[in-house]
């Protein structure tokens, strides 16, 4: 036996393959049936986060004006300044209070930003509590890194998706390392209160517990009031272990672009560099360059497409709704409807069916962990068009199951 | 004290860090003297691994293009089918051989091809040998993610820096995971041999260590003959444990763009794919257009850029050869002379001095190793007047401090 577990007998090699932490990371069941679906071209598919409309032609405009300038060199690990700097006044106006550049790192995407942040903090072995379900790369990251990740489970209720405040509180101890939040979130909607917040940073701050935050979702919250979902932002103070990963993708379709930034306390901006520096280095220059006119002129663009995916949400789910036995509540924030047909556990099953009977392709629950097991998540970020086409192939598949 | 060492006394905040293996990580000391020579303006810089030419306008088109054709969506994790075509012929070419698109996966930058890799391969507690001096990427992934790292230093002479084979193959054991190269090497141009890639990877096959090559420099050799350096791709056999990293960064110009690739043994193409898509997703597909047009359309291009920097090699190394006291072997690869003055034994205050004396930037030999201390890293990958400049000006320093 090498140390690595594997035999190695002359005229026998041992398998080619990746380390068993790496191994055992599951592949992604919503990939699993996309490509059972593939190559189906009458299929109207929902299964992916990302919306069928490209970027508005004023952010490519500043990428392809930058490309014409030469932007194409290296940048500082951490961003160049005048995109820390946008981002630095966009989230004082969105929060209320001051952000000094050296808080904010231009990542490789949200998912670099998490993957970093998670660098930062984590050491193997370290707890990493994780509320779920959730999409899965916030479970993965950890495990990855060889951390313990503990889920905990919001309660699914037919009003939507809900925080059990006193068991998530018992849940975080003094051996955790680091809880992560998703909300608005991934699939389900469920977007945290305020009070649940201040409830939580307390506690957290008296464990010494880092809290990280994945707010890609907080521009698309269907609250009456402002125009962002509560975030742990607006309460941190100074010395507070919270950070904040998010990303240009969702609020200013630019899902392809890979970019993303952390909000984090400046006594980590020089490790964060470091990181940064040895994961992607920096994000490319003329995508800087975009994400700064994103910011600078996108703020109607973003109220527009709120009021957009709004709209599709209430149809979505006021269509879904309306179906006997289907259990579809509104999501308060993001562009998913989690739902569920009563009488359908499997959702692997489910969403295989429902490709090959209803030709509509939607994502199983299960791919969000063992708690969205017999829910489906469909993704409202699409035309009116297909959305419609997609219900009413559900409408029909549900009448013929009936009949 | 709670599980991270850090005493937590109400009233008395522990501090705000990261955790240990990361705040051990070093701050570049190539930074440590450019930060201390911001905002001089007089001064001639050759410390950084970049050069001063933009990327050929026919590579940027192709982005602009696919920009505005709304190439702004996500793509396959492990990059789209017609760059992992592209770069599989480009490899067969390359090796004369045939590679298959399962074995290519595209990635953010060539050091998030090493940090996949090493993500892929090592567990904590691992170790991890490394040939140095080398630039930093190489040591701090395996230590970001809590691996334990040899360093194997090349040995210094007038000629350039040699491999001790023998001593080489002693140090690589059965308690060995992974072996890491970078020839031809930054900061040192040492460029391997054929026959000792042979011996190197015959031994890691006896004892299942895994091999990962970082072969960003490949195109940039000085050798009469072929067009690439010696490659462990040519000698591979389809059971063996190696893996390439490598980069458009250096031989097309495209250091800003963050897009590599890493080729390896098809049965990690999905486990490599999950790690991607945890790490940053993909690539944006209007910059992995840029690089199918790259390797299309590039071949004269990478061609003439290796005449012209074999020319200013050949032109520094002359020059500094020539200088009383200074050692200055012709680098075979890349695109830096690495020298050393006699006498000079701190590399980050010579550096400092010459930034502050003769106006030169230049890289202190110790940001690369214990094994580079003493020595200075030149990047020659600039203008020839800017190279004249800096020359003259070391000629002058050098002058004044004799007299």
């Amino acid at each position: 036996m090498n140390p690595h577990g594997s035999t190695l007998l002359e005229g026998a090699p041992a398998r080619l393959e990746a380390r068993p932490a790496v191994r055992a990371l599951p592949t992604s069941k919503i990939r699993e049936i996309a490509n059972a679906g593939f190559g189906k071209t009458d299929l109207v598919k929902f299964w992916f986060g990302e919306s069928d409309a490209p970027t508005p032609d004023f952010i490519k405009a500043a990428a392809i004006e930058a490309l014409n300038a030469d932007a194409v060199f290296y940048s500082h690990n951490n961003g160049v300044a005048p995109l820390r700097e946008a981002l630095a006044d966009y989230l004082g106006g969105l929060h209320g209070k001051g952000f000094s550049p050296a808080q904010i790192s231009v990542t490789s995407s949200g998912v670099s930003a998490l993957m970093i942040a998670t660098q930062a903090l984590v050491s193997p072995g370290d707890e990493v509590v994780v509320i779920t379900p959730v999409w899965p790369n916030v479970t993965q990251i950890p495990a990855i890194l060889n951390a313990r990740v503990t889920r905990f489970a919001l309660s699914p209720s037919a009003e939507g998706w809900k925080l059990d405040l006193d068991r998530l509180l018992a849940s975080v101890t003094s051996k955790t390392r680091l809880l992560v939040l998703n909300s608005p979130g991934n699939p389900t909607g469920w977007t945290i209160e305020a009070d649940d917040q201040k409830a939580i940073l307390e506690h957290c701050r008296k464990l010494g517990v880092w809290i990280l935050c994945d707010d890609v979702y907080e521009r698309l919250t269907y609250r009456p009031g402002p125009s962002t979902a509560p975030s742990f932002l607006r309460i941190t103070e100074r010395e507070d272990r919270v950070i904040s990963a998010n990303s240009f993708s969702k609020a200013w379709l630019m899902t392809g672009w890979r970019l993303g930034w952390l909000v984090a306390p400046p006594e980590l901006e020089e490790d964060l560099g470091k990181l940064i520096e040895f994961n992607t280095s920096c994000s490319p220059v003329f995508v800087q360059a975009a994400g700064i006119v994103a910011l600078r002129d996108g703020e109607s663009f973003v109220a527009g497409l709120r009021d957009e995916l709004r709209a599709k949400r209430d149809f979505l789910t006021g269509r879904l709704g309306a179906l006997k036995g289907v259990v579809a509540p509104p999501p308060e924030g993001g562009m998913y409807a989690f739902f569920r047909i009563e009488g359908e556990d499997d959702s692997v099953s489910l969403a295989r069916r429902l490709m090959e009977e209803a030709r509509i392709g939607l994502a199983p629950g299960a791919a969000f962990g063992p708690e969205g097991e017999g829910w489906l998540r469909w993704c409202f970020a699409v035309s009116d068009a297909r959305l419609q086409e997609g219900v009413r192939g559900l409408e029909a598949w549900l009448s013929a199951r009936a009949g």
